[in-house]
């Protein structure tokens, strides 16, 4: 195995350990950041992506995410293994809510609502509307891969102004499906629930898995060719 | 059409996705992000700021803001077309606030207050007084311009300092009028609203539109006016 | 009169500008950001030092305090005319206070506590205590020049780490007295409030506007000392 | 005494003075910054670690926690004196804690819970659950240090990307524990809190303060160890 693929495990297991986290840390019951609201969620997931970029980066590019991955190697970007990140990125996700389990378990233990403990782990719709939710998260990633292409030419590329750029999807894109933007993000903590012995889970909404995985990387593929177009 | 008219278009319409997006995800119903504040709004709009600036910034120079592209060519610092510049702001404004109906179509179509719905695309002041008003709209604008005029001068021009200037003009100078300071962000998302199909919807107020137009011009050339007059 | 002057005289206009703008905007009546909270205050006041300083720091050193410009003199960092700053630096914070008195004169007169008019002015302290309000406004200049004497040392001086320093001593070391820190940028927003045809103002508690100008200057002397016997 | 062991003193001093800082403006009663939330909690800490490290690294490395001390002279990073650095580093803690008394003493008089007292000085867990608790500190810790040995590889060192990790840490991995992460942080204060004279205070919990001085440094060890496994 390469170092690369390394890279692409740990970072995606940081990725998931800080966003997973903060999602912990805002709806469970008891927690110290307790309802401490979307400004908490739209920079730790922003950050954690800081930290998790930060560290990775140098030794895979740190793409921790399924859609970028494959929107960068249709932009021509990247020639590494396809399959080999993206198998790196969905173990890295679930060890990293597993994690989080660990930490937070007595919180899920006394946390009565089941929705509140499987959004730690994944998205769900505000409102279902298959339209919209498909817009959401196609529009959110297309923007994510689109800024990380353009980052590259505006030679601001590095961690910071990613971390920004995910900032700023969540607090503006973010209100309606929960940005997952990431099949990785959110098909590995699903399932990471699914697995896990939580006390008083319900299922693992899997009637809406397709959805956060086939948007996105649809939106990172248009991201690339619209990239293409123009350069 | 050159480079840099397509990109103050996509940049244009990056920052009222993001722009418009935020006040959409604290404003209106059912959002994740909903009531979630003042500081989500600064923070949403600066980076949706500093997110269209680093994209376009390379080949269009990133105004965004009609009222900045007059600025800039009344100092001497811009010598391409007004005209096309300021077309291809409204137009992609026009399309930013588009898509960001089309992503939150079902939170409108729950939302009963008319008002919230305005507010996702265009300002109002929280008080009518024509001459408050007015000096809010002009002070915000002078300063945002003479802030970017004097970014170069310090040399840390780029997009993150513009940004943080936007965030705290966000927080200080936007309590009284939500801080258009940019006719594009103002007009083209207006003109969406009413010709948008969005259930329930009131009228565009046009008897508002036009101070945010004219009193961000005037607080840029004061700006452009006062550097001349300084250098 | 020396471009330095003149930039002293700019730069904290501006700095009281966006300071005394967050103090309205949070407080008043009806305002878009009312009761927006202490994390809108903290950036707020950081993001005006940062504003204020990127733009004037190239001209005059940007100290725009005159507790920080008798700390460099002493620390021998200043070799310009300590009163003609300070008289720069008085003016304008006035100018700016008037500027927001200005642009919020609907939420002035909307509002009915005459504490929450002037603390858009000038601070006071939460609870009144010698000892303590004193050794508030000393520990909290006192890092603020220990920081700026030593972010020169570790080659990171420019406006953003000054930023976030004035950021966490707002967030840390704000709570008790509303860190002043800055005689200007009490005492001048504060004879602004005496002047000022306010509706329904109070008097301008002059019984405590001593101690924001001669705590901060000692804070400043010692860090200065400080510094110099360390170094 | 060399320079060393001095700033690691005073670092870990302001790193206090500011982190406890933040404690006592959210927690106690009628602070400017009372129930300011988590949002101000993690920001407050990051920055604390901002300005405490940006002083102190020129000179010291600026670690100012025993953990990172000792993680970082298992990697084989850190040269000097192990105890001269731990017991400089309790030292500032004591300190800092005792300006934020001298500072906040009419609001500790004021508050009438003296929990809310003794969380201004060192952690406590949400709900105490051996497993759990040492889980958050160590993983807390691990990714702190693994953090910071990463930073230096991917040359972005500095204080800005290690105080955006704690601000990370905070958000995401702070909600059970609190995150002491650090020996002196938690013990310091904590002896503090024991020596002071504070009115109405509990004890000061030493039957868990173990846990936050062994937790961070087993964290530690292991990011260490893994470190040297991978490179």
């Amino acid at each position: 195995m390469g170092q690369d693929i390394l890279f692409e495990f740990i970072g995606t297991a940081i990725l998931i350990l800080f966003g997973a986290g903060v999602c912990a840390n805002v709806s469970l019951k008891k927690t110290l950041g307790n309802n401490s609201g979307w400004v908490v969620i739209a920079f730790g997931w922003g950050l954690a992506v800081f930290v998790a970029a930060y560290i990775s980066s140098p030794y895979s590019g740190g793409h921790l995410n399924p859609a970028l991955t494959i929107g960068l190697a249709v932009a021509g970007k990247f020639k590494g293994s396809i399959l080999g990140y993206i198998i790196a990125q969905m173990l890295g996700a679930i060890v990293g809510a597993c994690l989080i389990y660990l930490m937070y378990k007595p919180h899920f233990d006394e946390e009565e609502n089941p929705n509140a403990k499987l959004g730690v782990f994944c998205t769900a719709p505000a409102i279902k509307s298959l339209i919209s939710n498909l817009a959401s998260e196609i529009i959110g990633t297309f923007i994510l891969v689109f800024g990380v292409l353009m980052a590259a030419g505006a030679e601001i590329a590095g961690p910071l102004p990613v971390a920004l750029l995910i900032v700023a999807i969540g607090m503006s894109l973010g209100g309606t499906t929960g940005y997952a933007i990431n099949p990785a993000r959110d098909l590995g903590p699903r399932i990471a629930h699914a697995i896990l012995p939580i006390k008083g889970k319900r299922d693992s909404n899997w009637g809406y898995a397709w959805l956060p995985v086939i948007a996105p990387i649809c939106g990172s593929v248009l991201a690339a060719l619209l990239y293409i177009l123009i350069f």
